[in-house]
């Protein structure tokens, strides 16, 4: 995960911090969804980090992400 | 909780289903923040159903709503 730095901001563990969702444990269709569509500016976040993020990404590395967020405990 | 019917589309339980997110154990800065940006539509939804459901809330429901959430198991 170290590459797409998500633990920057949601923490070593993806619990989260602050208003920054918490990711492990949450739902990976839910997850799926979200990564899908913050990449056209479908699901606008507060800020453009998140756009940002997953531009680079291809929706190989979407699938796996949220496979694994949706398993962490 | 029954009053805002969360459980209709996020589960008895606040676990989820499909594509609609966990709330379950979910950060309460989060949660508080997202329901007080539905409200004035600060922050958009999918769909206009969670702006319509927070309308007739108050922020002190929302407080107690993201405190409540935030530690289901």
């Amino acid at each position: 995960m170290a590459p797409n730095h998500c633990n920057f901001c949601h923490a070593p563990n993806f619990a989260g911090q602050e208003q920054i969702p918490r990711l492990a444990g949450q739902r990976e269709d839910y997850l799926l969804k979200a990564l899908r569509d913050y990449k056209p500016g479908a699901r606008p976040g507060y800020e453009p980090t998140m756009a940002n993020v997953v531009q680079p990404m291809k929706d190989e590395d979407f699938v796996e992400l949220a496979y694994y967020l949706a398993r962490v405990k």
